[in-house]
């Protein structure tokens, strides 16, 4: 059987379990041109919650009743006349929350299990490592000698961000949710600092780890932290607007940043970003990430947790910051 | 004798006539190397509400017991061995809200009165015209077919704004407040649409007058307008911030944008903008405007009261909207 999970609701604020309709379905059999995909791990991202949602927005939303969408990576079990993929193959691509997708072969693409361990592909060699490269180096127009400040910095995006503007010769603060994490920054992935949130006021972690101000600022999380990034914004900053993960369960407004006159006076850029749009260079990502990760300069960490029936409270991790690195679900059983 | 205006004490708030500071002093005599500007016109601009507050920005705070800081266009009347400026000579620079001033010439300009009235270098030739240039052309990137919204429309920047923007080809909606401006917008300055924020929801406004959204929304007011804007921004759409006139007297913690994820949704950017980093750009500009005057292409309006002792009222003129186009004092007697 194919155990799936679809979208029963929408929530206000913070998903509940009845936001979802768990249901298990006889396993599809793939049409002519169709493969079908054993799925092994699902990866749960931010931006989900996001797609929750029943407003006009990079993508459309998921429609109440249908399997919600995740990213996917699993191996072809069996392929009936597909052109390009046949059994044996591994494949990611956007196969929902269930065990088992049918699909064409669109929006997939092949991956090697024997390169990089298959929960990667859905990590830094998949949706959250191509932002963390295009949002800092494109978006972010980073620069060497910058200094960088990345807020969800323990999560799959945030960690490569800091990790890139490292390797591009930048100092690095990250902005995280406890000791743990922000010891596995500095002490694993070689920020310069940290600052912990739960315990520390931002602008003093700010005035202290950044005397000097913030060249680039990159947002996954908005709120307060966004408005301290403007109040420390140097001369020309740059803030890539990657998420707002803070902002997302708010069942009131949005809160807006108070401090966006900054960008008047420091002559700065706000600007968002959609990974979708850098699809024809995400093999560039790649390159440089393999390189990267070979050479020891890139280091992940992917969370995993384990049942499809898991899939909500899994989910809640994210906005809980019960989690370190990557989150993915590990669907096969 | 020199009747000046001091700053007496920081506002909270709109400021009050106990802002201010008339004193009459003895009419200084030029060091050698100066000279002696008596002053026709003085600038009356939003920002010199911000040149009030005691923070860090883009310029220095006016200094409590010094003349306030304004922009102002006077004949040379006395003149001590300077190197470049004559008796008869008419310089534009900045004077500040008295009426004769001395200076070495640093930050002055020579101008001509017989090309244009002396009002004119203070308004479309001066700040505000320069302003209104640089923003929407470099910072706001304007092309040929965008649908550009302008605030604050009917002022000294945003009616240039709208006028370049149609020379280079734009549909262009304005904001204003009352009919009277949006007609003088619409039947005047030729731009498509006009706004009336005193009687219309701007959303609805824009709904009617944008209905295919924005390519460019050049700020000058902040709140709820900037709100609408980015509610309305088409992909790839670019803010420019120049101002946030509705925020300027504010006791509270100014409206951030509470629809700023609207960038991310867009791949949208806002950017601010100073314009004194354009001054080695400013003949360009002038070039421009000169040209575009002569044909007919750009109209202005100036909006002269008198008298250096009614100085506090006018400049209330810039917060209440009871003007129309560029705010002037007349300062000779």
């Amino acid at each position: 059987m194919n155990k799936q999970i679809l979208l029963d609701s929408r929530p206000e604020g913070l998903p509940t379990s009845s936001t979802w309709k768990f249901q298990s379905v006889e396993i599809p059999e793939p049409k002519d041109g169709e493969v079908l995909i054993r799925q092994h791990y699902i990866s749960l991202d931010p931006a989900m919650r996001g797609w929750l949602r029943d407003v006009k927005s990079y993508i459309e939303p998921v429609a109440i009743g249908s399997v919600m969408r995740a990213g996917t990576v699993g191996e072809v079990i069996k392929a009936n006349n597909h052109p390009k993929y046949k059994v044996g193959d591994f494949l990611s691509g956007w196969g929902g929350v269930q065990q088992y997708s049918l699909t064409d072969g669109k929006g997939y693409f092949k991956v090697d299990p024997t390169t990089a361990p298959l929960p990667k592909y859905i990590g830094v060699l998949g949706m959250p490592g191509m932002t963390a490269y295009f949002g800092i180096l494109n978006v972010g127009e980073l620069k060497s000698g910058d200094i960088v400040l990345v807020s969800g910095a323990a999560g799959a995006v945030g960690s490569l961000v800091g990790q890139i503007a490292k390797i591009k010769g930048c100092r690095v603060v990250g902005i995280a949710g406890g000791k743990d994490k922000c010891d596995y920054l500095v002490n694993e992935l070689g920020f310069d600092a940290a600052i912990d949130y739960k315990t520390e006021n931002i602008y003093s972690g700010l005035k202290k780890h950044c005397p000097e101000g913030i060249d680039v600022y990159f947002d996954n999380v908005g709120g307060e932290m966004l408005d301290a990034a403007l109040a420390k914004l140097r001369m020309h900053g740059r803030i890539v607007i990657c998420g707002a993960i803070s902002q997302y369960n708010n069942t009131g407004k949005v809160q807006g940043p108070s401090n966006y006159m900054s960008l008047l006076v420091n002559r700065g850029t706000m600007r968002g970003m959609v990974v979708f749009d850098y699809v024809k260079q995400y093999g560039e990502a790649v390159a440089d990430y393999s390189k990267w990760l070979q050479e020891g300069k890139i280091k992940t960490k992917e969370d995993i947790y384990e049942g499809i029936e898991n899939f909500h409270e899994t989910f809640l991790r994210l906005f809980s910051g019960e989690k370190l690195g990557k989150l993915i679900l590990k669907v096969i059983e």
